[in-house]
């Protein structure tokens, strides 16, 4: 498999995911030269201090710039002004990639910024916390997950070799799929679970007082694991839901219409009903890797 | 605090919770003698070898009788026939307590059905896993958790220093609530959650083929935890949603009016609602007992 050698890797922004890869990356000969930019100060000193890459910048373009690989790792909602800054700095048949979790709306973003010649290869690694911030990463994140890219038919082979190499370096196996077809996907596998935890334990959050104390004293499995996806990144679930609006209203429009029919086994007590769906479900839990 | 000596314990249906009480009660100290009665000849079978209680009974009369307490830990549907069996068998005075989710509905049952003389005292230990059966159970399920009762006023103190002390003894600090206000914290803290998640898992299980394929191989942070609600015991939770009715579909409807209003503000892209939502869900994470 031929690779492209990357002398030089860029990060912008750095959260949990690209924090998480800049850890596994360091010292496995992916790359030979790290540098980071994020925007605020205060991450630039922890990054510092963390020293999970070679160089810290407050200027984006000395970060991008000489760069064989760009990997984006900010907001939704932060793409375009990021793509636009950058555009004119890079490098030659640079290569730039994203780890965000939707991928048609910021194709169209990179499609209008990228000069030709730049070869954007749009990927997904599925993995994370609830945590947030470059603290939050860790070395092993990815291990034995699946990373989707979403490239475009026409990207050099080699440019998509080495990404596939990358994540394949941090123990992920790679897929290639549609954008469109990934958004679906996640719609159902992560946005709307986001979107009804966020929901549940802000219905929560509006009780009185004293309930909210004891749902909070007494949270069983269920609400306890709810508020753990809940307390997620606002501004990059904020961003998520807006970007791939069309695929989660769609799906969500499917899951309104059948939590009202479990709604109405329970009004008529349908027992035949209720036990054949949770005894359906209880078999899907057999096919997940846990 | 005064107790009552208890000389034999009866075990009726022994799942994930009695069977977990069992292994922690034997050699505490809290009785002498342990028996156990299940009606399927396969569970008594298991319940032989796992050497948890003393005596395994394939007669339900033999169980109670002489019995100083009797732990009910059947399904909800279940309590009628249960009780109309023993109740003529049981011992003067003997205290009948049980460890179902709901609270309400069997407190009637119990009143049709038990002698005058016997102290029922409702019990729920907040505690569990979505496994099922009596090789479920494990030691130090309880330990640190809270089991919430609903005793009548009349009720002997001595009876309900006895199940106090019981779940002192297994780890458990104890609470006493009023039964309407428990199924109406449960509901929020764990039977919405379970039925969203039955729901969403459903709604997953009856996608077409190759979608669901893909639905499990990506299962993210999210759906990955809902297939875990969502594993949970089919009859046991047949019998909750049925049983706690009243709360629950109370709560479904606030809930249902606050997802709506999630998907407006989705559909117009109301990016400072969703980010207030966000940011106020997160809070709620951090009063959590992890």
């Amino acid at each position: 498999m031929k690779i492209k050698k990357i002398n030089k890797v860029a990060f912008i922004g750095i959260g949990l995911i690209n924090s998480s890869l800049a850890r596994d990356l360091r010292n496995s000969g992916f790359y030979n030269y790290s540098s980071a930019f994020s925007r605020t100060k205060k991450t630039r000193e922890i990054l510092r201090k963390l020293k999970i890459v070679d160089q810290v910048d407050e200027n984006i373009e000395n970060t991008v710039r000489d760069a064989d690989l760009v990997i984006l790792g900010v907001p939704v909602a932060a793409y375009s002004g990021v793509l636009k800054q950058i555009s004119c700095y890079l490098k030659e048949n640079a290569i730039v990639t994203d780890v965000g979790s939707v991928k048609k709306s910021i194709i169209k973003i990179a499609k209008k910024y990228l000069p030709n010649g730049i070869d954007f290869i749009p990927g997904h690694p599925i993995a994370g916390t609830e945590n947030s911030g470059p603290e939050a990463g860790f070395k092993g994140l990815f291990k034995n997950g699946f990373c989707i890219l979403t490239p475009d038919i026409n990207v050099k082979k080699n440019s998509l070799n080495t990404i596939i190499k990358m994540w394949n370096t941090v123990g992920m196996k790679v897929d290639i799929m549609d954008s469109t077809y990934h958004d679906m996907v996640l719609a159902i596998t992560s946005h709307i679970p986001h979107i009804v935890a966020y929901s549940i334990v802000g219905t929560v959050s509006d009780l009185e007082k004293s309930i909210k104390k004891e749902v909070i004293k007494y949270a069983a499995s269920g609400f306890k694991d709810f508020t753990r996806i809940a307390a997620s990144d606002p501004v990059m679930w904020r961003d998520i839901l807006i970007s791939n609006k069309k695929s989660i209203l769609d799906m969500l429009s499917i899951f309104k219409r059948d939590l009202s029919k479990l709604e109405k086994a329970i009004k008529k007590e349908d027992s035949k009903f209720l036990y054949n769906l949770f005894s359906k479900t209880r078999l899907i839990r057999k096919k997940i890797n846990k």
